[in-house]
């Protein structure tokens, strides 16, 4: 960690601050220069609050060099993660495919749509069951009884169930459930995550629309640190001034956190381009570009789906989806 | 709301989607142009899901004319919120000042501000006891204890109490609260939106860092369909591309809010900049045009404040700018 | 062109606008709906200007259904078109991989590059020889004499030429250029557009860093307006919150402008990430998702390039690319 | 200057480095943490070339402690620039208030304008003459003559007059203006920016709407390196997420630029939020804090401006933000 003092602070001010980071057991290099003096921190800084640091008059500003987060961070922990949901595997050269209706309707819906994707090569079934919407007079998902439909195509098929909490008193509910997913407005809903973070479940986690990498990686931390380390991280699309697609698919994402961590990344390029005919393309390029799996909405019937429809491709388009990811996945 | 038809839509698919609409009790204009038709939905369109609608085939696009708040919308409710805060006012023409620290520390250090600030004219005290931070590893606030250190110092000072919660399940601990916080991370914390919905609490409720005017008014509907119409906005700043501050302080947000609903608007420069300095020409332009009260984090020792405390002004800093805002207030 | 009235309009102010457009030759269809009026304007609103329009008292809001770009516009023109740069392809199936160094250094240097990419599969070379840079203290390129080295390359190798443009008075320099590109910061330098519309070159248009799609199309628009039609667009990095990456490289673009326009479009994942590590993975993805080439930075020893050298890659590094690219061509 | 060298980098590889920087008159001290070596660079780091350093394998990343603006940075010249055009101050306390229409017309139309707004307190006449417009097919000025235009009303006012350039070619038209506007777009078009600097004259440099404080300097930078050190900064809005407004007024601009550079602030509240009922309070928050002048458009007849008509003041209102300003002005 960096900390550039101002201009003007005294020797005597800046041997003070020296003496606290010392007292905190860090070890400083001072390095004095024409307009401004800097303070290299040698040791375990990731306590260190630099808001609170940068509150003092003498502080220009603070600048950490290493990450604050431990247990996410691939520095300390260099091999991929792999993760084995009820059988499927995912990260560390294992590809997921996880695919089902944006909501759960009914009992035929769900269990057509898991026998499809199955059939196709997914490994894992999507499906929402409470539904966050910007409108609270929007559809809200069928909620306990989606997770009850949910289980029962599980059943039929085989196939492992993913599906979104919004409440950690839901948890319950969420039993029979294999991976629960943490939307990207809930991505810093950190009571939340400190709740999944004392279950054993896999937490598929959301970056936030506005959330930088960094965050990300910092909120998965508050999982891991409550002792799961089972989390899946997952590019969405982020906000931006673009208007024309819904988000803007930040396919770097799967570089820059495959840098930073070891944990699994999958993309979903349904709900960051809002739109049925940018899946496929978007598909291929994020596992041409190398992600562990991707996340695709799909519907036996998209004109009737309850929400966020205009995503959903069918399942003849999804059949179509997955010969060629599955070509690409072969010379990559 | 508006309709667009895509090209080489038929007269018979079109028809169905214009009965479908009927069947819902709207009624359609239709106008044919040379590449489009538009479809004009006359009648109560709030419930119909544009997201759905955008899925169709036939559907280029969706635009709504009039917005799907309805609690929340100026149209439907021309006059000013007035909210009455245990005597403090806000809206209409009464301005408000939110003061204190970041967080709650110590009953010297909450007793000592709130002294301080209502001398200077604050209407209220702020201070955080339930702290969200980006790092599990930051200071997490001193929770219940925090909420108890600032009902004692409410009864001292007989100011009001601003304090953020992070989850419903510690409503039980708010009773003696009398605004309830909820921060830019929580904005589209739906769930917890509904709760508060539930009681007769005012909620500040701050927008999101990515979260436009209009869905930060569909939050407030949130609440305000369950029930509970005392909400009080805040602009807080939005991430941008620009770093140098911590967030952009949006202060248009205060003329557009002000236009599109009648609900009272508050700014918060201290979090929106992240430097003391800069909190006192924010807050008087804030004033300037015409926000109906300000939230200032006051610090009676900035450089002890366990968090955020870059953005904390000191006791005196703050007594010179109530002079400045009340001088605005006096000519604007 | 859809017009939305304000609640409160007259019939009569309603019916004198209505004659305006019916003046300008359009017809108007009537909504009258519960709060607002809606005027469906048919026939060629390219020229109706709509920040004009927004600015009548009476006017709520205006939406083109309508593009105004025509040119650009696939509506007009489905299909695809194909450039041909000195034999080289670019377009409707034919894929152009652009390579070469940031700045054009020396003789031996872009020579040795340009015999490098070649042999690897490259069909033009690229290389700076007028430099945009934020401050007027670095590296500002050759100038004419980088244009020279190129020329030197060119004849050598038989690779045509691609290189930027900043000003339109250096144009007679660029006579042995085969495609003009426009940078970024330059994407909405009107007078330099027009300029370059009156030429037989073929330019290359880079997406400005807070460019939406349609402006990028606007901009070839006014290259296409003067009689140039040999326009390629370049998506290559936006500007946004994200700073781990330079710059969020949008690939989505491609699906977009391949559905608004039959103009070619091409990647830039050098620029966009500003990272050598990650051009490979974006270059795959880019070729994956249907991008119409590539174009990609390559020096022959990074360490020693003059000016953006952080995004190089070297000529081994390209081999290894360029064979990817090509599994992944065949395959999709 | 930091440069953060990567885990890895060997004692050699390291030396090296130190050495190249040390041939460069720069002295380096080092910092050697558990993870990370860190250099510090000590001497005149300004034509450091920052993405050159990073390109190299060893480097982890380099960081600017101080900035590499010169002649516009406060630190080498504390005390406010005050320019004074024509008569009329600006900057060290002298608030200027340039008002006119967007586009010149026709001679009653500039003439009338420039009256009035100079008898209700203006001191600088603006109108544009060249117009950047995204579209080719908008209106683009009336060039030249409105120049001529604008020089009438001078003679007949006294006032001063500003107005937009986009062609350095042009500059022989601009002999008898003022002050010379570089537009958002323009921000950085380099060539441009250096024949600017190459004159006289006063340049009023607008923000581009995706670059950030530290590039306008930048910008700055390039005038004032060629000897012009007549430079006004604009804020006028950013591009963000948020489409209602159409850009996003950045008022903490103005404490941040007055923090940095010791050059004037001048903010434009019209282009900014694009309309009309906005521009008052954003014209009267821009006052209160901090301002030197703002920027504001006025039309005679706003209903038939032929551009951004959306966004104009009719002089009545004018009349009345000016009192406003007045007295908000007295008060800070």
């Amino acid at each position: 960690m960096i900390t550039v003092l101002k201009q003007g602070t005294t020797v005597e001010q800046r041997d003070q601050l020296i003496k606290w980071f010392e007292d905190q057991g860090l070890r400083v290099h001072v390095s004095v220069g024409e307009y401004q003096t800097v303070l290299g921190l040698i040791g375990d800084t990731t306590k260190v609050d630099t808001d609170m640091l940068e509150l003092l008059d003498i502080v220009d500003f603070v600048k950490r060099i290493t990450e604050p987060f431990k247990n996410a961070n691939r520095k300390f922990h260099p091999e991929d993660t792999v993760i084995d949901v009820g059988g499927a595997k995912i990260g560390g050269g294992n590809f997921a495919v996880i695919a089902g209706p944006c909501s759960v309707e009914t009992e035929e819906q769900i269990t057509e749509v898991a026998r499809r994707v199955k059939a196709a090569g997914a490994t894992m079934l999507r499906g929402g069951a409470f539904k966050p919407r910007t409108s609270p007079y929007d559809f809200q998902g069928l909620k306990a009884d989606g997770i009850e439909l949910l289980v029962k195509a599980k059943k039929e098929t085989g196939l492992p169930i993913v599906t979104e909490i919004m409440n950690a008193n839901h948890l319950p509910l969420f039993e029979d459930v294999d991976v629960i997913q943490v939307g990207a407005r809930n991505m810093q809903n950190f009571e939340l995550l400190k709740e999944l973070g004392k279950t054993k479940k896999t937490i598929l986690l959301k970056r936030g629309l506005a959330n930088t990498f960094k965050e990300l990686l910092m909120s998965a931390e508050y999982i891991m640190s409550e002792g799961n380390e089972n989390v899946i991280l997952c590019e969405r699309g982020i906000r931006t001034f673009e208007t024309y697609t819904r988000n803007t698919l930040d396919l770097s994402a799967v570089c820059a956190l495959h840098e930073l961590t070891h944990l699994p990344v999958v993309v979903d390029p349904s709900h960051a381009t809002g739109r049925a005919d940018y899946v496929k393309p978007m598909a291929m390029a994020a596992t041409a570009c190398g992600a562990d799996g991707i996340m695709i909405e799909v519907h036996n019937n998209p004109a009737k789906a309850l929400c966020d429809g205009a995503q959903s491709v069918t399942p003849d388009q999804f059949d179509d989806i997955m010969k060629r990811i599955k070509t690409i996945r072969e010379v990559i």
